[in-house]
């Protein structure tokens, strides 16, 4: 080989090799298989056939870039959710945290029954004393120092019954379906019925997503200057607005201002999600549901379940085409650790 | 030049050539001068100093570009304002298109005024007229009803003074300073006072920011599923949210949940928003006023006007060290047409 060829052929590998980390994305990149997590079969097909046939420039099923909306409900579609809510796992470990500085606590409803461990007596005042749990632990602090007990509690907490920390709950397969969707130029929103302020401490690290792609519930804020000019805002025990059932296509309306083309839930309080997603015209549309069907590796549970009961939403899935996933057949891994 | 050598030459020239649409955004090309409608001066360069240290790696100002958060109100920021905020001459414009089915409104305050062209009688109800005539036009109708409203005033309707289209009417500068900030990573919002259902129709286009980055105020919304399964979502005649003064810093928190690291605002209103900005610890912070100091080519108010009130801002901006944009002085052209 003459030096100048050698020269002129390694210049262009050289060239190449620099336009290399800004090639990801290209069509045939982004189709490759990014869900290997998931058992090859109809769902996993399903999700890929609709993935390109929506990305496809020229297909009838194109959905230009702006319009591909994909919101996630949180719970038990993007992490467990038993054998109580993660977010009420907080609640309870926050009013164990709080007890000293309220001895009358002792001998008052629903927290006597929390600091004695039985969480059933708590929660058998219904919404009224859940509601009075929420507002105790989420409430009267500034933003900021929620956000710290919300970090350290999910630096340190545990789960009861798998030992892990509760962000090692999150399912694999469902963070890898969210990038595989973001790869397409899909903009992937959580929609839950969790506390937006919860939320957002940690979803940016675990899935990807920005707090300003979360819709969640919420209390009310306000704003105050102290007397050193320092603005703080401060967390009324006030709601503000729940974003469950009939409130998901609200939140969605209110918060991005969009339809989406592609839901994901895993109970009835994401039906609504689900129906305002896959009625509408014009694109293709995708609903999914997260069945939970693996006693061994995660829960099984649907129609009877307190927590995450999915009953109208298994009646009417084939009616309104949406595609369930069977955990225990369909995900190879459960969870990220 | 022997063949190979130009074929080494032309094949180097074809691969740089390829690369090239991969390589808007390098760190050079980003800082060029995408302000051409600035004149140069001090507040352009106050701009481009605070882009060049906050996304400069190593430095010690340097933000990480998910903190790159940055706020714009947008009447009188982004867009006119005058006589009357634009959304008010839509709401105007409705009623009358609405009149014929009304015609109790002839006898019927704040109505009667308006048909017969008397916008100051109109207003003198105060806030509840206001209200009455907001309601009465942006409730009682479906999401999308009330999108394809807003769509068709803004392609006929004209601004009086200007005989422009209201879209028309955005400020250059203003299109240009997004643009700028987000080819350097920073993610660009609208928190204002406006209705968001009314901005969300037309400032993606206008502006480049999609719907879920758009804060503002609010009507409730409810979901309802019509006999023949088709859903929709209906506006309600009663408030939702104010996104206004001390509401701002609270938007932000509730939709967006980061505080910004850049705000620009042009009135009062903007006050708590600049506030809460600025005074943030961390990061660098900057906080930018548009004065309207335009009397020829646009308008010059602050103090005293009924519009777009500036005085708390004057008297504390250089308290705060916000930046002061002189329209007159800093602005080569006003309107983007």
């Amino acid at each position: 080989m003459k030096i100048q060829t050698f020269l002129c052929v390694a210049a262009l590998l050289l060239v190449a090799w620099i336009k290399l980390p800004d090639s990801e994305g290209t069509t045939q990149q982004k189709n490759k298989d990014t869900l290997p997590s998931w058992n090859d079969g109809p769902t996993k097909q399903a999700i890929v056939n609709f993935v390109k046939k929506t990305t496809t420039e020229g297909s009838a099923d194109f959905i230009p870039a702006a319009e591909r909306i994909a919101t996630f409900d949180n719970d038990g579609t993007l992490w467990g959710e038993q054998p109580l809510y993660f977010q009420f796992a907080f609640a309870i470990d926050r009013i164990r945290a709080m007890a000293p500085e309220h001895p009358e606590w002792k001998n008052q409803q629903p927290f006597k029954a929390i600091l004695e461990g039985d969480i059933k007596t708590a929660l058998a005042g219904g919404e009224h004393d859940l509601l009075k749990i929420m507002m105790t632990t989420h409430a009267g602090m500034t933003t900021d120092e929620f956000s710290k007990t919300v970090e350290d509690w999910m630096r340190s907490a545990k789960h009861p019954k798998t030992g892990k920390r509760y962000n090692e709950m999150i399912y694999l397969p469902m963070v890898e379906l969210l990038k595989y969707l973001r790869a397409n130029d899909y903009k992937t929103f959580i929609v839950s019925g969790g506390g937006v302020d919860f939320m957002r401490v940690w979803v940016e690290k675990a899935y990807g997503i920005p707090p300003y792609m979360v819709v969640g519930s919420s209390g009310k804020v306000k704003y105050e200057v102290s007397k050193d000019g320092q603005p703080k805002l401060v967390k009324l025990p006030e709601l503000n607005f729940i974003d469950d059932k009939e409130g998901k296509p609200v939140g969605i309306h209110q918060y991005i201002g969009k339809r989406p083309v592609f839901a994901a839930g895993n109970s009835d309080g994401d039906y609504q999600m689900l129906q305002w997603t896959t009625t509408a015209t014009g694109y293709p549309r995708f609903g999914l549901i997260v069945h939970h069907t693996d006693a061994d590796r995660e829960w099984a549970y649907d129609r009877e379940s307190h927590i995450g009961q999915l009953s109208k939403g298994l009646d009417d899935a084939g009616k309104y085409g949406w595609v369930m996933v069977d955990m225990k057949k369909d995900w190879k891994t459960i969870f990220v650790k």
